[in-house]
């Protein structure tokens, strides 16, 4: 199983091995992460909300694909500040926890709206 | 040390206590992801590169609570098709290591442009 | 009624006043443009499609906002490289004419989708 | 000279011919035009920010290309609400000349930053 240390540890290796840090400032890094989550869009922009839950193969195959990219700078990105993203997820999965009680939010789109 | 599985597991309860799974389509969930994504970018709009490495507080907080936002996102989009986002990573990055010959693209900014 | 030309004027001294053409790098005006962008998405982010046609005064005055923001960014990044906006949705509106005859794709989202 | 109404009219006409209205929902408008906002991005990614004032004849068709999309996406998007985004523009940069008191925040990337 991949962690987030493990994956850290190889992406460092893999940019030093091509000297590209120097591209890397976290503005940059901000503007690849945002560029590939559009390309995530773009896998379902035409499709109905069905529809999106079933992909084509092909569709499938580049999810995986673009998935893997937001991940990696997701990562990068996070690495810069000395951050691991899933603790990030963590907190604050911990904070939405406190901030919509289920009683009060139930089945509510209105209320999500907001989130 | 939080994991993929543990946060998909939260996760999953999470919305299941709110029923809000009716309102997780893939294709809202990528919405939601590429929002955030563009938040992180937000953070980062006026400041120069070399400004960037250095967030105030009030910023790295921020980054913080949206790096978790965007994590939360994957997680969630890649769980509706039974993936886990950082084995995706993974399997990218074994492929830009194939894909970018450190040897040919050290230092070039040209190849990474079309990376 | 207003037009291109007469805002990029505008758009000109509202800058010049303030001193902030400084800050607006191409590459800033596209990260500005990409965050507004988001901001619209994020107003139909739990509407149905149906429902994304009928939206409330509250995100209906969000939306004019920020169509409005979008808008001055797209003029603005277009004003560097003396460009109009209009006149390139004009020419790729030709380009698209050609590109998909309306005898082949008719009502095909699959043909669509590949737009 | 182009201009929002001419091109309007060109674009239902455009949709028309081709039955492609019943993917047009709001919703579907403002993932569309998301994705192409990040494809200007893309276009800078990697580039300083002296680097992005003058773009390769390539990157400059490339961006030439992607504004036409981004505005005809606007001007689709407006139109399902009556609306005229040079209009919303107009109304927003009057909003901003009295937001932004030239006296006040001249030069200051603080200020701007709360923009």
């Amino acid at each position: 199983m991949s962690s987030v240390p493990e994956l850290q540890k190889r992406l460092r290796a893999f940019v030093a091995a091509r000297d590209w840090a120097q591209f890397h400032s976290p503005k940059n890094l901000a503007a690849g992460l945002a560029t590939e989550a559009a390309e995530i869009l773009e896998i379902f922009l035409w499709l109905t909300e069905k529809e999106s839950t079933q992909l084509s193969a092909d569709k499938l195959a580049r999810l995986r694909d673009e998935l893997g990219d937001v991940q990696l700078y997701l990562v990068n990105l996070a690495d810069k500040f000395g951050l691991d993203p899933l603790e990030c997820a963590s907190a604050k999965l911990e904070i939405n926890e406190t901030k919509y009680p289920a009683e009060l939010v139930r089945g509510s789109a209105k209320k999500y709206n907001e989130y």
